[in-house]
């Protein structure tokens, strides 16, 4: 970390920042230039808090040189990881895609669709059971009995199961389910997070509507911090001011994350834009910038049409879209590494 | 609430979406124009998901005509709400000034900040015991600790204290804690809101980095729902593209939130702009247009003077914006009601 | 148009709504439902300003139905507009790829890398001689002198040129330029798009650093309504709160560009992200969404080589991307018309 | 500036970038810390592209340590300019409020509104005669005519004349306009800049949409660099993902920029909010946190009643917010110079 000090800084507040920094056990290195004084920290300055320092009157700027991040950093582990979802692998040059109905609504459905996206090529089954929605009056999910439909549908289509937590007290009812997503509105749940990374389960970790990307891999450095290291990141979309879609989905995000983590990152077109007829060339455009998966909102057929033409795709559509999909793959970015 | 089909709707997705508005209980209005038809629904329709019908095929767009938040709406219920906070009052014309360090750090802080702010004209005392921090690695608050050591400061100084839950699971060393604040980043955790709800002691809801007013209002409702009437709104700040200030302080949302709801809001300058000579201006700025309160960070003197220039203010400091928003108050908005 | 008026309007202001729209030669057909009044439009709605009326006290909102933009709308002009720049064919199935420096610097540069892109597959070839810059102390451009060495770079290659316009006066310039470029700090500079309309030279219109799809449209409608058809849009990204990439490129918005208007659609991805290494894949997800094309900076070897590593590309960089991109056109995003 | 560099950087790439930084005619100091190296540049760094040396390879991070802005700049001029508009005194405690229609309609309704607002405490006159549309079928303005209108309510009102200019080649219109305003869309047009810079006119500078406060007074640097040091600046709302409000009043940056800037700084509270009731308790924060002055929007009455409840005020209404400035002002704040 470099702090870079305004010139003839107040000398009380000078020492007071030298003698805190030393004691947090900091090496401090003055470096005096013509108009500017520079302080190098050497040590582990993950602990910084580096707005608090930037807000110092004595302080023009600070930047760090070392990520805050460590455990996610790729720089310290060169290699792509790979999470294997009860031997569904995904990373590391294994494309997946995971599949499924936005809400649990009945067996029926939750089984139809299961069959459907599996025959049309998913890897991995999604469907909510707790949802997360802005009115207290809306439909909340079905809960524990959702969950217990996801694994009667995991029965009866052999695919792994993805789904949501909301709060830590709801765990004891994953304990069956593959990998647990936590929504975009979750992603500084530090508590959960927290929680979560004493699990070795694998998590799906959804990036916040206004997140950076360096808060995204911190929130995942959370988890990494906790000892599981089978963290999937999936890009959704973020909050600007364009509302022709949902949110706007940020792809250059896909090439950036995978340079800075070694884990894999996967998109979700269908909540990023909200429009089922942008589903296919936003999926196609994440394989092939190089995307690690896409996870895809699949409703089944009459009589639940009511979804036709929102952001579900029906089994037929999602089947072109895989289609689609798996011709960019052979050609798709590989990265620079 | 208006639907506004596309011209020439396909009549089975038409069929399928009246008769599910009929599973709903919705009487249908339908009115056919010049080249549009119209299906005016009648009766609740807080249930209903907006996003969901306007994603349809054959949508052009929905409006609600009703706003979706019932209980916090002001239309319902035209008269300030006024909190009682231990006997402080807060709304309905009773402006507070709520004041207190960053983090708990001792005792010694705490209850010197506590006599500090309390001489100056704090109505209330704030102080982070758990810290929601980006990094695992940062300090994360003295947590049950640092609640014993507030009350000790309420004994000390007579304040109310405000302080904030991260979790649930920590709700009951929050028994005597007289206001309970909700992060930005906790806004739309929804299932810690419905505990919440429960209670009916105070909470101070602060909006998400980037929530919408009507999104900030369904939080809200989430607690009254619950039957919580005690409700603070608070605007800190949104995320924005200028990166001048830590965030971009909406104070439009302050008249324009009393004009939707009759729950209080008050403004936190500290956070908003993290710069410590933004406070005051801005604090100011709360008072003229009709805020219910501000949130001000205060630190101690030395030997914590590191945070001498960031967002905190000196006692000092303080004492001057207590005297300049005093000067403004009787000349402040107060509203067109 | 549809306006939706709140309950119980004010007669007087209604009164006034309603003489004014008929002033503007439109039919007014109401409507009363249960709980609401709407008024539907019917003629030539695109000189009504949406903002005002949505403002009025009565009005409880208001909506479209059909686009404010005639000339470029696609449900007008069900075919993809080609443009034919210099024989050069863009759009309709065509896809091309711009290259060349951010600024004309020299003689020996220009021609240099023209020679270099041609032989790598670029169709087109770009450089700026007026350039915007934020400071008034930096570089402004080679101007008249930079368009000189354009063109000469365009009979040593054979390749069209594409360069910017930034006022007006300077058109005469132009006379010989192959595409004139409107940057985006233009896009709705509107007297210089009213000049561009009465033109018939190809325009390359770039999206605003804030602008919505729409917005961008009708700036588009400006050069068509002026009677210039030859127009391509260019998506380079958006202002966002994320500052790991210098703008947000939203890729989703060339698929539904292209369902709105029947223009080309290419894509800037040096510009967007600012980021040499995210060229490559965001290309490649451009052309695998249904891009009609990129626009890409590429730079001459030594002794110039202080671009390395920045936005521009050294020539052989570029011809990896060009294969890149090829390898994905065969399977990309073709569109559900 | 100093310039962070990356560990072990490429050795060619660190002379190339060296050799050109003594192109620059810049002093180079180096300094090599523990696990970082640093170069420190001595001499005018305004002409350096920040952007350009930031996305080199070699390159962590680059800051300046001195602004790119000279002229604007409030550490080289410390107090504040007053500018002199037709004996009208702007700035440097003078506080002005700005008032007239959005667009010049008519002879009557100009000269109605103009003895209206002066009567209500108005000390200048705005009307718009060119407007900058959204679409190329909403009415452009009477744009010649409509200037000789405002010249005629001056003599009849006595009130100096603010009217915004679009193009160059119209200047030869504002020969007797008194204060020339440049709008949001125009803030980065650089050339119409330059050419405003040689006249010695008070010009209005709004900030752009999208533009941060060092890209707002790098536009007004382009005007003293020319030699106009009668520059206002007015902050009118950024776009943000809030649709609540048509834009994001980001009063902070008045405080800010005033600290940054010895220039006037005034508030827009119309076009910022775009709703009427909220003119009012914005204008009145403004002035809180020390803005300059306002610029309102007021209509005339019937005929042309149509803006009722829009973000024009009546006469009336306007007078009730001048009484409400009034009543603030003198408890304002000050600044802490």
């Amino acid at each position: 970390m470099v702090i870079i000090l305004k010139n003839n800084p107040n000398q009380k507040q000078l020492d007071n920042l030298l003698s805190w920094l030393k004691s947090m056990d900091l090496g401090i290195h003055m470096s005096q230039g013509a108009n500017t004084t520079l302080i190098g920290l050497i040590g582990d300055t993950s602990g910084i808090d580096i707005e608090l320092i930037n807000a110092l009157d004595i302080v023009e700027t600070v930047k760090r040189i070392q990520e805050p991040y460590k455990n996610v950093n790729r720089k310290f582990h060169p290699d792509s990881t790979v999470v294997d979802i009860a031997g569904v692998k995904l990373g590391g040059g294994n494309f997946q895609i995971i599949a499924g109905p936005c809400s649990v609504e009945s067996q029926e459905q939750v089984s139809q669709v299961a069959v459907a996206v599996k025959e049309a090529g998913a890897g991995l089954y999604r469907g909510g059971a707790f949802k997360p929605r802005t009115s207290p009056y809306a439909f909340q999910g079905m809960r524990a009995e959702g969950i217990k439909l996801l694994l009667e549908a995991k029965k009866i289509s052999g695919l792994p199961i993805v789904t949501e937590v909301m709060d830590i007290s709801h765990l004891p009812l994953f304990e069956d389910v593959d990998v647990i997503q936590v929504g975009a509105r979750n992603m500084q749940n530090f508590e959960l997070l927290k929680e979560l990374g004493t699990l070795r389960k694998p998590i799906l970790l959804k990036r916040g509507l206004s997140s950076t990307l360096e808060e995204f891999l911190m929130s995942a450095e959370y988890l990494l911090a906790g000892g599981n290291q089978n963290v999937i990141l999936c890009e959704r979309g973020i909050r600007t001011f364009e509302t022709a879609t949902r949110n706007t989905l940020d792809l250059a995000s896909i090439p950036l994350l995978k340079s800075m983590t070694h884990l894999p990152v996967i998109v979700d077109p269908s909540h990023a834009t909200g429009i089922a007829k942008l589903v296919k060339p936003m999926a196609m455009a994440a394989a092939a910038c190089g995307a690690d998966g896409v996870m895809i909102e699949v409703h089944n057929d009459p009589p639940h049409a009511l979804c036709d033409g929102a952001q579900s795709l029906t089994p037929e559509a999602f089947q072109d879209v895989v289609k689609a999909i798996n011709a960019i793959l052979p050609h798709s970015f590989k990265g620079d590494n």
